[in-house]
């Protein structure tokens, strides 16, 4: 399945794409449930998927049976699109340097990690697709983005094994990990680059792990104004999703709701020769296969 | 007031801690108000602090007027001490090398930051006052303290400039920034030593700006089997409360409950000449003038 948060009439409600339409769930209990049946925030969705997930099976079967499916869409101009967890309950914990090209973009092969690097970035950062990115260009001129899979945990764990980790994932969505390359390093550790505000455009859909066969092997891109920036794979990370979540997890409980940014490849604007960062106007759009596209535009 | 986080029969609540007497606002809404009227979590309070000071005033007042304290009094028995904000919104921010003979122990006086350094614990890493702290012996084997005074946020804001700064404190408490010194070099990036499970001890109690009249110039002191391991002052912290809260906040709202830690003196284990690591059994007590005691035991 692949759910959307959105806001409509100024309440926030979650739902579903589903053969290209977008499905309300407050339409869909409304007909085949009753009214507040299911959550209408993700992370109440994710913590207790497994129970949500037969009735979403069964009415969403049901909805094309009754050829109901016109009540229950919901047109894209009514609705505002918001990033699929709006408010993260921690900050969202992110790779760096997990793409070997972009290790070296950022200086040389000795930056190339031999273990994990992980900071993380302020949830009061997060905004949706098509919301606009602030400038910030008071306190930076060096504005940069970084396209990134994020993976959506989904259940409780800690000590996690690598061959158990895919157990723990709900599902995966696009990140665009904006940064200000000048704070980055001013500051020596990440967060204050990373976390200001507008600086974590996500989504626009999460995609149940079940629809990602091989989330290890998928074409990840940016473009900044329709110009190609960065093209390659998720097979090129250095730490897989597996250890990724493995490590994350030793001695630290992950928690359903987690999210966690996978690292980017080459081809961001400080790598450029010379850099080349983003201005106010600018469109970057990161496309993930399976998942879709995340447009954003800086003003 | 000083406030403190409590369960009781598994019930959270909060409390005030007056005249060395636990006060329950449950016990004293049933007397003075009604059911519910106050909130059971602080993050609760501080959000409508405003609205429900004048209350908490006159509801102590009056409860001392009527001698009816018994009534109202918690036993320490009957009550778990939680951390004040057992479950933050959003992982704990910490300023690095924030002391100058800290930062100097760490390395030389090459490590002394000419800017801010901040990283960040997991929400999932608090425990409260007398919570075990698990030593994670399997992934680490230098476990290390550090004692800080800890600000919490009271209102919403962001381009705070320096002499607005305190306005946007709720009050301040203590915190044992626990690092596991080998995972913090292996990964770079502070988080993920910095993250483990009961890595953060908090309380324990939150005492409102008020009660503080001179937050920068407190006594700190941390002691390990009794035995004195750091000893300093707030008016040595290098950059001071108000220069963090106007920093971070450039570009980054900063909301109610957030929490900033500002940082360690010098002693801690690795400065130690050989390192002295916490082992199991090790009681490490950070004390801060006008605050409390932080005990917690290594387990």
């Amino acid at each position: 399945m692949k759910f959307v948060t959105y806001q409509k009439d100024n309440v926030e409600s979650i739902g579903i794409v589903y053969e290209s339409r977008m499905i309300s769930l407050k339409s869909l209990e409304k007909i085949y449930a009753k009214e507040g049946f299911y959550p209408s925030e993700l992370i109440a969705m994710i913590t207790s998927f497994d129970y949500f997930r037969p009735f979403l099976e069964r009415h969403l079967h049901q909805v094309k049976a009754d050829r109901k499916e016109e009540e229950v869409t919901l047109s894209r101009e009514e609705v505002r699109v918001l990033a699929p967890i709006p408010t993260p309950r921690k900050n969202i914990m992110c790779v760096g340097k997990n793409y070997r090209d972009h290790a070296i973009e950022m200086g040389s092969a000795a930056d190339i990690p031999a273990d994990l690097i992980v900071f993380t970035k302020s949830p009061s950062s997060v905004v949706g697709h098509l919301h606009p990115v602030n400038s910030h260009s008071t306190i930076t001129s060096q504005l940069d983005y970084e396209g990134e899979l994020a993976v959506i945990i989904g259940r409780k764990g800690s000590n996690i094994s690598h061959n158990q980790a895919l157990d723990y994932v709900f599902g995966y969505t696009i990140m665009n990990d904006i940064t200000a390359r000048d704070l980055q390093k001013k500051h020596k550790q990440f967060f204050i680059g990373k976390s200001l505000d507008t600086f974590c455009p996500m989504g626009p859909v999460v995609v149940t792990k079940d629809e990602m066969n091989h989330p290890e092997e998928l074409f990840i891109k940016t473009e900044v104004n329709g110009h190609l920036r960065q093209l390659s794979n998720t097979k090129h990370l250095i730490f897989p999703i597996q250890e990724i979540i493995s490590t994350l997890s030793q001695g630290m409980t992950l928690e359903p709701g987690d999210i966690i940014a996978t690292g980017t490849p080459a081809g961001v604007g400080k790598g450029m020769n010379p850099p080349s960062y983003l201005k106010n106007g600018d469109k970057v759009t990161v496309t993930i296969e399976g998942i879709g596209e995340l447009t954003n535009i800086i003003e």
